[in-house]
C-alpha cells in the first residue's frame, strides 16, 4: 500500500491511514498540537471553533463504542457536526458495494470518513477512490495498522518522557493479532527510540516482525523487561483467537502476565501502558494496572487531544496555525 | 447507602442520586429553577447557553429511549455535547468491568453521567468512585429509586396545585415493582403533603413501605381515593413480573384500573398522573388518561424543564445564578 | 388522504407528506429555496442559523440509514438539534400505542418529526394528530409516496435540463413497489413536462397507473426510452417482492436493465437517474451507472439542499426570507 496517498500535491499531510512514510517532524507536529489541545479538554469550556460547519463522519463497520467515543468526542470539541453511520446495520445489507456507500455519503458534502474495519486496507482503498476534500482517518484496520492509537501512545511517552532517544521500550504480549504493534514499533523507530524490544510467545509472533529492522525479540518475560523505561502491553485479543494459540489464561499469566515481581526487573520509574480494555489477571495484574507507574488512563485522555490534533491538521493543512480559541 | 455523598464538602449538591436526605429547600430551589426554564422550552430558540462545553455522558445499561430521550434533550438544550453510550452493546462484551468503563469515559474529560441500570445501587456506586469534578445523575436504578421522576411529579403537582400542605395524594399501583413510588413517598413527606396514600393489592406492596411512617396503605381502591387531590397512577410493570403476583390483566383493570366512575370518589379538581407508558384498559381507562383531570402529557413537558434544572445546579454549584439568558 | 391537511389556515405549507395538490408556484419555490441552499453546502462553513434551537426528531419505524442521514445532515446544517428514534427498539416495544408515543415525544417541546413507515398513510395519520406548532415531513411512507426524492428529483432535472415543458421524461422498472413512482409523476405534471412515460413488466405496474392521466405506458423498454430526455430508474425492490413477479434477476435485466445500447435509444444528452441504492448488474449496467450521462450522486448532493428548503418552509412559514448568512 503506497504510503504517498497520505500526502496531497503540495506535500501536505491529507489523509492518516498509517504511520508507514511519515516523516519524524510530522510525528513531532501532532505531538505539538495535541500538546496545545490539551489545554483545551482541561478548561470550563472544552471547545475550539476550528472544524466548525464541517461534517465528520464515523464509518464503523465493527462495533467498537470505545475508540467512535473518542473520535466523536474529539470533533465534537472541534466544534464539528458528527455523523455515526454504523454499516452493520445500513445499507450494504441492501446488497450495495462498498465504493457505492461511500460515493453516497461524500455526495451529502461530508469533509471526513473515520473508518473502523475488520479487514486490512480498508481505509487506504476509500481514501485511495474519494474525492480531493474529502479526508480519511484509519481508525483500525484488521490486524494492520491503529495509526491513532501509536501517535497517542507516543505522546504519552513523550510527556513523561521528554526525550525518544534515550528510552529502552518493550512491547508485550499478542503481537500477532494486535493492530496497534506494528504501528507502535514504526512510530518508536521513526522517533529515534535507542531500542525497541518485542516480548512475546512464539505462537503470537508473526514472523513479519521476527525478521524487522529495528527490533529486537525475546521470548522470555523477564529478559524482555530487564532495564526498560516503558512497557506497552497488548491486550489479548481472545475473541480473535481462532485456534490453539495458547495453553490457558492462566499458563499465559503465569509467563507474560505483568505483575508488580516483574515490574521490578524495569527500570525504577518505568511506565506500564496499555490500550485497553484490559483482561485484568490475564495479561496485566491489577496492582500494576492501578499501580503508580501505570498512564493507561492518560493514555486515553491523551487519545481526545491527539485526535483533535489529527483531524486539525488533515482537514487545514499542515501549516496553519493552531491558536487556542476558545469559543 | 450514604446520601451524603449527593453533596461536596462546601455543601453543594454534586450529585443526583435519590432524595433521601435532600432538605426541602433544595427541592424547591430545583422547581423554582426548573420553573424559570419553563419559558425556555416554550420559545422559539429553546437553548440557553449554560452548559456550553460540557460533555455529558448517557450510560444506559438498559434501554429506555423515552427517559434517554429526555436527558438528551434537556442536555442540548443546556448547549452541552451529549454522548449516548449504550453499554449493552459495548466495550463490557469484551469482558471490561464496569469501574473500567467508567474509568475510560471520565478520562475523556467529561462533566456528567446520566445513568439508567437494572441494578439497584449502581448510580451510587459509579458515583463513589468519579473524580472530583464529576457529577452522577440517577436516571433509574432497579427498584430503588428514580429521583428525576418524582421531581418532575412535585413540579407538576405544584404547578397545579400550589401549596403541598393542604395536599392528599394517592400512589396507586404495582408498588413493590416501581422505581418511582419510593421516591415520591420521601419528596410528598418532605415537601410537608399533609396525606400520603398507597393504595394496592397485598401482593404488590413490599413490606418497607407498609411499615414506613408519613404512609397510610389502602388495599380498596374506592377507600382510597376517596377525598384525594392528586392520583399517583404506576405503570403495571409487566415485563418486570416474575411470578404469578396478578390473576389477570382483566380482573387488575377491575379492582385497580382508574376509571371515570372511580375517579368520581376524588376531590373534583384532582389531577390524575402517571410516569408513562400507560396500559390503556388495565391500570388506567383512556376516558381518564385523556380526560380533563389528566396531567400527565404535562408531565413530560415538565421533564424537561426538571432535568435541565438539576443538571444546571449540579455542574455549576447551587449558589449559582441561572439567568434566562438566551443564545 | 386529505391534502388540506398539508396547509395551515393562512395557506402556508405546514406539512409535507405528499405532492398530491400542491400547486407549480410552491414546487418552483421549494427548487429557488433549494438553489440558495446549494452553496450553503458548499462553501467551507456548510451551516446557517435558519432552525437555531429548534428540535427536529427522526421517527423512523423502519431502519433506512441512507435516509436518515440526509435529514439528519439537513437539519444540522440549519443549526437545528436532531434526535434519532428508532421506535423498533423503542417504547413501542413496552405496548405503547403510536398516538402515545407521538404525543409524548411532542410534549418535549419538538418542532418537527420526520416520518419513515412502511404503512401507507403513517405521516398522515401523525400530521392529522399533533400540535399546531408542529411540522411533519414525510421520509417514505409505503408504497404511498416519497415527496422529498421526488423534489430532489425534479431539482435535478431542472439543474441540468432548465425548462420542464420541452422534456419527455422516462420511469423505468419496478413502479409497483416503488414509493417514489407515483410522488414523480404528480411531480412532473405539475410542473409541466411535455410527456410522462411509464416503462415496466405488466407484473410490476399497477392499475391505478396504468389507468391514470398524464403518463403514456411502454412494456417494451426500447419504445419507452426512444427521444426522452431524462431517465429515472427504479430500484428493484427484490426485499420486498413476496410472489413471483419476475422470472429472474438475469432476465429482467435482459429485458428492462439500462445498458449503453440501450440508453443510445433516448436523446443524445438524456440524463440517468436513480434513487440508490443501485442494483448493479440487475437494474442499470455499472457503465452506465458510472458514465457521463449519469446524475446519480448528483441527486444525493441536490438531496440535501432540497430537504434544508423544505425543513426551513414548513418551520418558518412559506413568506419568510432565506437570507443565506453565515454563522
Amino acid at each position: 500500500m503506497s504510503d504517498s496517498l497520505q500526502f496531497d500535491r503540495a506535500g501536505r499531510l491529507r489523509h492518516f491511514l498509517t504511520l508507514e512514510g511519515l516523516p519524524r517532524d510530522l510525528l513531532v507536529r501532532i505531538m505539538d498540537t495535541a500538546e496545545s489541545f490539551t489545554s483545551v479538554t482541561e478548561q470550563q469550556v472544552k471547545k475550539v471553533p476550528l472544524l466548525r460547519g464541517k461534517t465528520v463522519v464515523n464509518l464503523f463497520f465493527e462495533n467498537s463504542t470505545r475508540t467512535r467515543t473518542t473520535f466523536e468526542l474529539a470533533a465534537k470539541r472541534l466544534s464539528a457536526d458528527v455523523l455515526n453511520v454504523n454499516i452493520a446495520t445500513s445499507a450494504t445489507s441492501k446488497g450495495e458495494s462498498l465504493l457505492d456507500t461511500i460515493r453516497n455519503i461524500e455526495a451529502m458534502h461530508v469533509d471526513m470518513f473515520v473508518v473502523r474495519h475488520a479487514e486490512s486496507g480498508a481505509a487506504h482503498f476509500i481514501a485511495a477512490h474519494v474525492q480531493p476534500h474529502i479526508s480519511v482517518l484509519n481508525a483500525g484496520d484488521g490486524r494492520h495498522s491503529h495509526p491513532t492509537q501509536a501517535m497517542l501512545d507516543m505522546f504519552t511517552i513523550r510527556r513523561h518522557k521528554g526525550d525518544f532517544s534515550r528510552l529502552k521500550v518493550a512491547i508485550v504480549g499478542d503481537v500477532l493479532h494486535s493492530r496497534v504493534a506494528r504501528s507502535e514499533i514504526l512510530a518508536l523507530n521513526t522517533l529515534g527510540a535507542r531500542e525497541v524490544r518485542v516480548v512475546a510467545p512464539r505462537t503470537l509472533l508473526p514472523a513479519s516482525v521476527t525478521g524487522s529492522l529495528g527490533v529486537r525479540v525475546y521470548h522470555d518475560f523477564d529478559q524482555g523487561l530487564a532495564g526498560v523505561d516503558v512497557i506497552i502491553m497488548l491486550r489479548l485479543q481472545r475473541e480473535r483467537m481462532t485456534g490453539a494459540f495458547l495453553p490457558s489464561e492462566h499458563e499465559y499469566f503465569e509467563r507474560f502476565g505483568l505483575t508488580e515481581a516483574r515490574l521490578a526487573k524495569a527500570a525504577p520509574d518505568v511506565i506500564v501502558m496499555h490500550p485497553g480494555p484490559i483482561n485484568r489477571g490475564v495479561e496485566i495484574d491489577s496492582r500494576v494496572a492501578d499501580g503508580p507507574h501505570s498512564v493507561i488512563l492518560q493514555q486515553v485522555s491523551n487519545g481526545i487531544a491527539v485526535r483533535m490534533a489529527i483531524m486539525s491538521l488533515v482537514l487545514r493543512g499542515s501549516d496553519d496555525a493552531f491558536p487556542g480559541v476558545v469559543l
